[in-house]
């Protein structure tokens, strides 16, 4: 574990365990295949980023009540509920190193079990009372369904420009890391000014955060990665370190790169040449520099707040961004 | 076409017209794909009973605006991202005639499209700014969740008893056609004794279509019911008719129930055989009778409101639910 992972880690372990408190309580499955399904993509060492940064967020603002970490939990379902779709879609084996649900119970159950946890996630939103929260997540869940579909649609397209590929992990991922921040600045009834703050901070890292999930793709090695390497573009998913490369290839080069890309079959080997034709035209770099920019705007937009523990905090997550092994 | 259908699509003419433009006006699909998997399952010749309910509800509660067309597009919406979801898990190849949109575009498209209506249900929710409405639409989505869930666990389970059959279709179907009466009652700011009553109404005929459903797969032939008949069966469904004649059997009679039920592949005359002993046990007749009940509670529900042209449509509708041939 990286020193800034720890540092974070160690500052917000009391909000980390009221957080998986929250949801294991809010689940109410009425079924166990409902507790199972859930449990297991819910409850295998994801990160909590999303309740974590609502609940940050909430502090930031002033808030001292009680009901964040609840609250927070919207978030990591709509993530959950995304993920069993996901991967459904992606015909993914492996997520976090374990087999994923549906290959376990079936396409069916994921896509029921994910249909509940949004239902869920909706239910506590309408607990919230907040006609401002609500509405922030009706938003967020037609962008993200809005961000899969794009995403299926330009599937194996070596075509797809680097604007495209922005528009997509916006929706696809950011926008919910936005939600969850924009949320917590909701519950602790901050000014505009202020969740608008907070919503440029999260969107900013969500779009980081995306950015160095596809390079761990070309840059990390399977026991780290969870999955297999070279899994995304198994896919057909076309992410910045390729479409850069492919953008500053020679035409020989390119030729050779999407006859890759257009076998799905690709070998190990294969795809070890084309990361190293990618680290070669400088995908890689590029790809992290960008990222960059995005952390830095995240870190930009906590300007209008005072320094604080918390915000020191917030500007962490948001370099841990870069800084992820996994 | 039956007489009661023809008499309420008569007198629902405008309205109906007027659903239709909102349900393609609220869709913003931002990419074809989503208009195209969305207008196979929408446009096909639904008969719009869940908008139609919300806006006569509405009217019976006296309501004179002019948005109620458009919110009652959240019912079509729910329903059709129900019926996608729906038609993965069931492994079905037609619907109302087509095949099924998942057999077109892959689980994939049907799963995210899905999604995506069930998002702009949501967001056409939040548009009405009532927190009861919103509230009624989580509580509703939770509940149809748990009821296809709920299913899945019993596919296939020749013990399915009477009272989980009705627990099941309750939550997969009635709860949505309670959500639209409810809804409708609390647009016009109806009195909480009118929409409980509207509720109620819709609880009970939302109850009665479903039965009435599961006997057409008994009762109808391919043409009229626009999917294969026995398709319930081979999906795994217990219905009410084959539930009751379990029962009924003697032990013999039920080990040969019991092994067509067990043999996905059962052929034609098997189904056949199967029917016969379905009716001969009054699987049939009970079902109707049932059936029947609960369009009485229906009709009772409405003693509540003064006689009206509208309550006496209402009366049609609830009627109809047993009239249907298809």
């Amino acid at each position: 574990m990286s020193d800034l992972k720890h540092k974070i880690l160690d500052t917000v372990k009391k909000d980390l365990a009221e957080i998986e408190t929250s949801l294991r309580g809010n689940l109410s499955p009425n079924f166990d295949l409902i507790a199972q399904v859930a449990g297991h993509i819910m409850f295998s060492g994801g990160k909590r980023l999303r309740p974590l940064l609502a609940v940050l967020c909430a502090k930031l603002c002033g808030y001292r009540g009680t009901y964040d970490k609840n609250f927070s939990t919207i978030f990591e379902y709509l993530h959950a509920a995304s993920l069993l779709h996901d991967d459904i879609v992606d015909g993914a084996s492996l997520r976090r190193g374990r087999p994923v649900a549906n290959s376990i119970w079936g396409n069916t159950a994921a896509v029921l079990v994910g249909d509940f946890l949004l239902a869920r996630s909706l239910s506590i939103a309408t607990e919230t009372g907040s006609m401002k929260i609500i509405r922030t997540i009706a938003e967020v869940t037609e962008k993200m369904s809005q961000g899969e579909i794009h995403q299926l649609i330009k599937k194996g397209d070596p075509n797809l420009s680097e604007e495209e590929y922005m528009e997509i992990i916006e929706r696809k991922t950011a926008v919910l890391i936005q939600g969850a921040c924009r949320t917590g600045a909701l519950i602790a009834e901050a000014s505009n000014r202020e969740a608008d703050a907070l919503s440029d901070y999260g969107l900013n890292i969500g779009i980081a955060f995306q950015m160095a999930d596809d390079l761990l793709d070309y840059t990390s090695d399977v026991a780290a990665l969870g999955k297999d390497v070279g899994s995304d573009l198994r896919e057909g998913k076309m992410t910045l370190p390729l479409i850069y490369a492919l953008k500053t290839a020679d035409a020989g080069e390119r030729a050779y790169m999407k006859k890759i890309i257009a076998d799905q079959n690709f070998s190990v080997q294969d795809f070890k040449t084309l990361t190293e034709r990618i680290e070669a035209r400088d995908g890689i770099s590029y790809t992290k520099e960008k990222a960059a920019i995005y952390v830095g705007r995240a870190k930009t937009a906590l300007s209008v707040f005072q320094d604080s523990d918390i915000k020191s905090l917030l500007l962490n997550v948001a370099d841990y961004a870069l800084d992820r092994k996994a």
